[in-house]
């Protein structure tokens, strides 16, 4: 299975989640993390998300895709998400930015 | 220095890279990956950029971030750049998708 997200045609959203995981943290952060995605996977509206692994200085990108600002917002709102963004202030990032983006074009390439 | 972007107050344009690199492909890909964004720092509306390692699948995403469409489309026109996609297309990448985002608000921490 391709590791890209199988989004529908444009348009969309993306919600871009740039941190910085503080030292020593990772162990804890990933199985929360594995979590949260199944939490989010199981929201109206998910349409699929991409992430890679952090730098050795901690910085992560993750990415999830949303049909409307309307299921981004229900997402933020979820009662366990809105438990792990507290934590994540409180003990997992030393920073972080949360970019929403409507996704107007997207082209493909497959070899 | 902070590796997430210090990009303006919204609105601003992200581009979304989605790869996957062919096996074996990383040490040839790299150097070229850091050339290639020194050039597109040298361009106009250049707001800057967020990128994490590949996974073990050779899976990697990477943001630019860019004032307006017209720099997109002449960055994406330049003439390293375009030797650099066909380049991409044939010799590194088994598959990708860029997608191309109108970010409409963002929320930053900081402990």
């Amino acid at each position: 299975m391709s590791p890209i997200a199988p989004t529908p045609e444009p348009p969309y959203y993306a919600v871009i989640f740039t941190s910085m995981l503080r030292p020593g943290k990772l162990e804890e952060y990933a199985p929360l993390a594995a979590e949260l995605l199944e939490l989010a996977r199981a929201h109206e509206g998910f349409l699929g998300r991409e992430t890679s692994p952090r730098d050795e200085q901690g910085m992560g990108l993750g990415l999830s895709y949303w049909r409307d600002l309307e299921s981004i917002q229900a997402w933020k709102e979820d009662i366990k998400h809105m438990a792990a963004q507290r934590k994540g202030r409180a003990q997992w990032f030393s920073e972080y930015k949360v970019r929403v983006a409507l996704v107007q074009r997207d082209y493909a390439f497959v070899a």
